[in-house]
């Protein structure tokens, strides 16, 4: 079972700032979520879904800005991984057998622990709860001893949007003094929330008397909620079901089928992008915790005795922030960079395809415009990987929440198709051709079919089941004392059965293997679009230096959801067959444009189209109709050029594609600066 | 409420065999459903989901070559509607809160009628159950009658995979004699069965001594079971949610924003493209009626005094086969061809948007490889609509189940915008400037608000409500009795207040209105994405001439999964590299390519592509190595030309987004006929 929403790890010291942008002053003001937020709402990016029914927690709606950037980022990530590696993708349902979903272990194990409050009902993740209570007391303790010490002291308020710990519902402090050593006890524990079960949650709000931090009503102890949405498929009730916690087992359960279309060979990936759920008992910390999101995963299957990749030479001179496990270990959080090459060389990557997919994910998340400053990538350590995993890597973008796990991924060895295969007992398996025949002795049982019944009845099945799966050591033990006459087999159950050599006979065989056949490990490369999303518009969104309130979203054109804004200078009706022809000359281009030719001010629609994250804007005047020209406008500088219409076109859609850049569109196109100018 | 997965017609008459495809002889075999089926499995198109498993009815999942079908379909879904529209796209959750489709009719309403083997438990849809016993009692009886004639009977087989009805489990027939006047009631309620509730269906089941078929036993009376998938959101068990069964409620509770995004203007459209659910009683028809499926929905707001559209005049001209309801309310099928602009002006579709999107949803069909000639757009008859449709098209497609629903075009008027509204109390309205201020005279209430409360206490809002909810010729009524001392107001209660004029006078005022508010009306272009999958599926099939076993789909390159095969002639490694640079090449040339270098014979190869639909095919060989030069053959044909290689790569391009067909490529690459070729 993969973690399929990626946690939040504690908050770092933020990388120095960003770096890879154009020369504009982007930092005059602190970011601030609230502002983000505001814009987010206002332009219809998203929204809390149902929100005239009064919204419901942890569901979010995509509006026309919103989901089209998240198309573009879904549309690059199918052309960079599946297209560009010749994965092969599919589109398995949400609604899946219960069954399924027992076998991968998350019917048992896919849950988080709640308590509620023992009067009015109110419900608690048990970690935040102890976390939220543990928290406050500290912050009492430390406005008392401030105040002891005739301090000022900053009352934290519920209203600071931008507060590091939002995603959790704080608890009011009041100063109240502990002892010192009850200081050290909290601050230990809340160190190490995230490892404990329901069990040692509930000693500790016994412990130190937690209670419901509203109400103060006393709290039951932790009971376990399994975070999948049930349902039941049919009329019946009896074929139960539960919406996907991730989209992996849609690839594992049609493994047979992949490689029989893959001609039977591995190593080859198959790709899946679509929705999937977690019913979050308190989702907060808006796109970052929801209870139905969008996932891109990839299950790379491979030979676990070659995890070469083919490819890795193209990636392996990529320098990337990596933070090992060894270095967690020792309680500290250093960055250091390096080659994949070197990482993989000096065995902190486990291996070459591991190594391969954590540059080309790093490659994605820059190319879509997650600032390569505020990225790393960050080793599972040896506690929080799952006991079959050999390595795990998740990368992490920084965010004012912290950093966020926003792709995950991990070598999951052969755990997947193992469990699956031996609940439907089907071979789940490769066959590869051995270069060269292997010959080895091997020692054999022979069941004698026509005696092994008659002796043991009903039990004859499960008897030659235990015989043919005793390994040599067994077989070899069975051997001599089948030569003493005769040899009780003894079952897990305790029973008893006597072998004699008139129902199984061992011998030493010379076998000639020329296939070896083995379960497929895999590597899977797990990507929230969700938090990509969110994550790409904290590292996008800034404010022009001369007015905090103008917000601009520096996204970069691949993603944009508009390429290209179209405003005529007036509503002079003598402009309205060139804007539209503009828009279908633009549209035939594959520039996706929008027209604006609201009665605004042309400042106010830039502005408005800054907070859209429209890269270019082409402005229709007056010359537009008499020289055949139109002004091209750059987002983040909001410098303007000039040239030929179709030249404009051209230049625009050059930029989109990303085989011009700026500079060179300057140097195709002059200044302009007349006067319909009016950002300066 | 929309009819989310539409109905399958009765089948009428096949129109003529396929016109519009190159010169190649398809017709040779007659299509076999169970062959197709065959490929679909055999080459990873789809396959039922959970297969390892046991599978589950009415849930599929698509492998690679089918998510790439299904997401080029979806590609040009949003290339053609909206982006070439600029309309809204949403990605709205598909969870969804039960108060949400209360509203919107589905909780009470969406659900079919099912009933219970009394003893064994079985289920049945009532209608099913009745269709099927009815139809096996006919078909019993023509067996007896031929019998008694001495002709020769076919008995219909459960393994005739190309039987029309297979959607329903087929119930077997004995050969036992009706009475001529049963013949003819029996005819008759099966051509009603749609119209019956489950009352009326579990009086024909007594009438007619219906029992379960196979078992033999009493089957209960009909009960409704609600299609949607429930579950519960969050841990509290107290919000409750469904699966939503369509995509269209997401648009409307977003209106406001939308609106707002559109700068308060209308008409605008907005646009999804997602899952929705159905929890089938019992699936059949293989991807026509299934459980989990993707859709695209339209929804065009526009207002009701003006359904003209902007871009009428690009779609006037078309020529559209339409099934009018007047036709079929005189019990006839026959198909009239009109242009869509005489269709709307005789009045036959009832405004020009709904005539602007039936022929662009014709363009769209035909466009990515539906065969015209079996298309037609049926209109429903005044008993089909829902009471607050204007206008219903349904777009059907012919295949082997009959004539298909897969886009349904409705004038749903203002009935969603208007019961979310009255429900959330929230104003989902438009204002129109009026061009002229509207002055008029008008009766108006005033309430005196000191008096009305102490007057009527705890009653006083309702009074109010009442007052403001009046129309012109209640007040009216209300100032005479008023004037003659006191007026009587009798609540929908039966609770009867008296009003004097010391709490409400009402004058006649002039008004001069500069805006007019309006809640717009929905036009409704809705998509089945699977049912358009499968449809295309049956009109690419055929069988090659000399070999019914050598399937071919003849995809368009536009939606066509693969575009280029590259076939190296033999595992020689010399060819390696080249078959890595073409691959790469053709990437780059932004066409999906895949290399078969396996170890079959090229015929075999070149068969294989056949069956995924792959229109060109890309051979290397020595001339290859020496020469430059690369072979490209066209599936259909199977013919070959040659060319250096970057000039049949350029030459693939071309052809794949349309600017070159297959005659205009012949111009550019001479023939080839080399040894190599040997599909001859």
């Amino acid at each position: 079972m993969s973690r399929v929403v990626p946690g939040i790890t504690p908050d770092a010291p933020a990388p120095s700032a960003i770096s890879n942008r154009p020369e504009v002053k982007r930092d005059a003001h602190p970011f601030s979520r609230s502002q983000l937020e505001g814009l987010m709402t206002k332009r219809f990016f998203y929204i809390q879904a149902f929100e005239i029914y009064g919204g419901v927690g942890g569901l979010y709606d995509y509006g026309p800005t919103g989901a089209a950037l998240q198309a573009n980022i879904i549309n690059q990530w199918r052309n960079h991984f599946i297209i560009e590696e010749e994965m092969l993708e599919l589109d398995t349902t949400i609604m899946t057998l219960a069954d399924v979903l027992k076998t991968s272990g998350h019917v048992d194990k896919f849950a988080d622990w709640m308590c509620k409050d023992t009067k009015n009902g109110e419900i608690f993740r048990a970690d935040h709860l102890v976390e939220g209570v543990l928290e406050a007391r500290l912050e009492g303790d430390k406005q008392a001893r401030a105040k002891e010490a005739g301090q000022a002291v900053a009352v934290p308020t519920e209203a600071a949007g931008d507060d590091k710990k939002s995603k959790k519902k704080k608890v009011k402090s009041t100063a109240v003094k502990l002892e010192d050593a009850l200081v050290d006890e909290y601050t230990s524990t809340l160190a190490q929330i995230d490892n404990f079960d329901g069990k040692q949650l509930g000693e500790l709000i016994r412990k130190y008397e937690i209670r419901s931090p509203e109400s103060g009503n006393e709290v039951s102890e932790p009971i376990e909620f399994n975070l999948m949405f049930e349902s039941s498929i049919g009329p019946t009730g009896q074929v139960k079901g539960y919406l996907r916690p991730e989209t992996a087992q849609g690839h594992f359960v049609n493994f047979q089928r992949l490689l029989e279309f893959n001609n039977g060979r591995v190593p080859f990936a198959s790709a899946q992008i679509g929705k999937s759920f977690r019913n979050e008992i308190s989702p907060r910390a808006g796109l970052l915790r929801v209870r139905e999101f969008t996932m891109a995963e990839i299950e790379h299957f491979v030979d676990p005795e070659d995890k070469n990749h083919e490819r890795f030479e193209e990636v392996q001179s990529i320098k990337v922030p990596l933070l090992a496990k060894d270095v967690q270990e020792s309680g500290k959080t250093d960055i250091t960079v390096k080659t994949i090459g070197e990482a993989v060389s000096a065995g902190i990557i486990d291996n070459e395809t591991l190594g391969y997919f954590i540059g080309r994910i790093y490659l994605f998340l820059v190319k879509i415009g997650i600032d390569a400053t505020r990225l790393r990538f960050r080793q599972h350590m040896s506690n929080e990987m799952a006991h079959y995993a050999s390595d795990c890597w998740d990368a992490e973008i920084h965010t004012s929440y912290g950093w966020i796990e926003c792709v995950g991924c991990a070598d999951r060895s052969a755990y997947d198709l193992s469990v699956h295969s031996k609940k439907t007992k089907k071979d789940l398996v490769v066959q590869k051709a051995h270069k060269e025949p292997k010959v080895y002795d091997k020692l054999v049982p022979t069941i004698v079919k026509k005696n092994i019944g008659p002796k043991f009845k009903k039990d004859a099945k499960i008897v030659e089941e235990a015989i043919l799966e005793m390994d040599q050591k067994a077989l070899a033990d069975l051997q001599s004392k089948l030569k003493n006459g005769a040899a009780p087999l003894t079952m897990c159950t305790g029973q008893t059965f006597e072998l004699t050599t008139d129902v199984v006979t061992v011998e030493m065989k010379t076998i000639r293997e020329t296939v070896r056949e083995f379960t497929p490990n895999v590597i899977e490369p797990s990507f929230g679009i969700g938090r990509i999303f969110y994550s790409l518009l904290e590292h996008s969104f800034w404010c022009r230096e001369d007015d905090q309130d103008r917000g601009v979203l520096s996204l970069p054109p691949l993603v944009a959801p508009i390429k290209a804004l179209i405003v005529p200078i007036s509503s002079n009706e003598k402009l309205t067959p060139l804007v539209k022809q503009v828009s279908r000359k633009l549209r035939s281009a594959g520039v996706a444009s929008r027209v604006d030719d609201s009665n605004a001010s042309i400042g106010r629609r830039y502005a408005r189209n800054d907070e859209l994250g429209t890269p270019f804007a082409c402005t229709l005047d007056f010359a537009s109709l008499s020289k055949g020209t139109m002004t091209l406008r750059e987002r983040d500088s909001t410098a303007q050029r000039i040239g030929a219409i179709d030249q404009v076109i051209e230049v625009i859609r050059q930029l989109c594609v990303g085989s011009l850049d700026w500079e060179g569109a300057c140097k195709v196109l002059p200044e302009y600066s007349g006067q319909q100018d009016v950002d300066a």
